[in-house]
């Protein structure tokens, strides 16, 4: 029996709610499947298109008000969170395997002196136009940048997670052998001020925030599952390769090498090694591959 | 030490994030106070404005798909869940009190053969006009209803909860003696279908929802904070009364003399009538008064 982190990606929903309940259907079958072999097991997940979203329904809407970033973050933990629960809830019941599942909704901590907080680069909801991304930053304050070649696009700092405030409610639903689903989206980012914690425009990245919870409540193996089958290096080139098991020590000379893409799938292998580096096992595999990902005959696996 | 449903009113959070923020700070002092003195406390909530805010964003917007309603409710569980768990958690921080607080997305399961089904009376989201209201009920399937004098709006059914999904989680994260944001705007209402629940459009009364949560976790007191400071009979006459302390016989006598508003107080008696008549307690008081409720000191109480 492990106790075992699964990180889903938002890009893996689909568009709609529709679409997101169908792809959570089959999302439920490989988890469900690691349950009844007896693992604990928690879920975080992506939110990139849903809570850009929400935050864009909200800006076009004339008769609602302006939702601020971690509201809408909290509100997508309930979207992806209620399908999520539903869907495995119900795959539990088909197996009449007798567990509770439920989200939790999450703040991550955040440290306000964290160095992103100075260049936000992580664009987040619509695109717009050269004129109104400037009316934008001087109405709202947001830093706009040309994001791709689509248009404007507002940017937040992506700040590194320091520490779960609702861990301690994870551990105990994992001690009463429930299923958790938590730090949605990388969690609703927090800084602490003073007594309090305050929301901040900010978007921590889930696969970094997957692994701390790991680590916070001393899980066996984090699995990120996302759209490719392994990692590569030399990826898109004649000589690509992909990568099965690997050695942390391996890794840092491939980072150093310049293998893996800043933003994409760099984020994935710091998160991975910073997680297994104290004897604990990372895998990277896309979600069609995850029942046997899971069994570590899948996908790229870093052991520490 | 007693368990305690709490349980507040979706019109006392306010009509936007900033305020919806603020008036959870006020509400956070006496919940917190309650906690202090060592009850088990859960907190339910009401979420009418603001699931009607989130639906009628979704509906406005031009490049968002259309939100079902259980999906809107979901959104909201998240939304008010994430105001007042972080409200409480810093009064609790403020306070030096080392408890966990968290909200749980939570789906409520009501009978498909329910009734209220072949009815539905709870007025949800936008005002539109005769014409607009005709479309949508063509186009959508909605049953659209003059409301008010104000313009047509939708209605969905108001089912009768029969059990709370996640109740198991609730329980466990009681022992464990954290406190729990659950059943929010009454609960994601489900319906079993074969193995699966599946989401319905429709409102599952808060107060209602908040009896049966209560009665499942075999808590001592139900406690639902509203916008009047006791329930009245001859409400509005210059002969009115406050009730404070009373009997369910007195009170299904009163019901019968029809004191009570269909739609506003008497289903907040009836849920606490079902409640209180295990030989427990229920309370109506007002949010203002809370602290003096909570003592028994404030509020129309019903000792079964």
């Amino acid at each position: 029996m492990s106790r075992i982190v699964v990180s889903l990606g938002g890009n893996a929903l689909g568009n709609n709610p529709q679409e997101q309940k169908e792809l959570l259907k089959q999302v439920a079958t490989p988890i469900v499947e690691l349950i009844k072999e007896g693992h604990e097991v928690v879920i975080a997940h992506g939110n990139g298109p849903q809570v850009g979203m929400i935050n864009l329904s909200f800006s076009e809407s004339n008769s609602t008000p302006e939702m601020p970033f971690p509201e809408c973050g909290a509100m997508s933990q309930g979207y992806i969170g209620y399908h999520l629960q539903n869907a495995i809830g119900n795959e539990l019941a088909a197996l009449n395997i007798d567990k509770s599942i439920a989200s939790i909704v999450t703040q991550v901590i955040v440290d306000e002196n964290d160095p992103a907080f100075n260049r936000p680069t992580k664009p987040i909801g619509s695109f717009y136009s050269k004129e109104d991304a400037d009316k934008l930053s001087e109405k709202m304050g947001y830093r706009m940048i040309e994001d791709s070649g689509r248009g404007y696009r507002r940017v937040v700092p992506s700040p590194l997670p320091i520490d779960v405030k609702e861990k301690a409610i994870i551990k105990s639903l994992l001690e009463a052998k429930h299923i958790v689903i938590t730090v949605g989206g990388g969690g609703i980012p927090v800084v602490v001020k003073g007594n309090t914690l305050v929301g901040v425009a900010a978007v921590i990245d889930k696969d970094n925030a997957s692994a701390k919870l790991a680590e916070l409540i001393d899980a066996d193996m984090l699995v990120i599952l996302t759209a490719v089958d392994n990692v590569y290096i030399n990826f898109g080139k004649p000589n690509s390769e992909a990568l099965g098991n690997v050695s942390i020590e391996r890794l840092e000379e491939l980072i150093a090498e310049k293998h893996f893409a800043e933003g994409s799938m760099l984020p994935k292998i710091n998160a991975t090694m910073a997680f297994a580096k104290n004897n604990k096992i990372s895998v990277i595999a896309s979600l069609n591959n995850a029942k046997e990902a899971f069994k570590l005959k899948a996908g790229t696996i870093i052991k520490g």
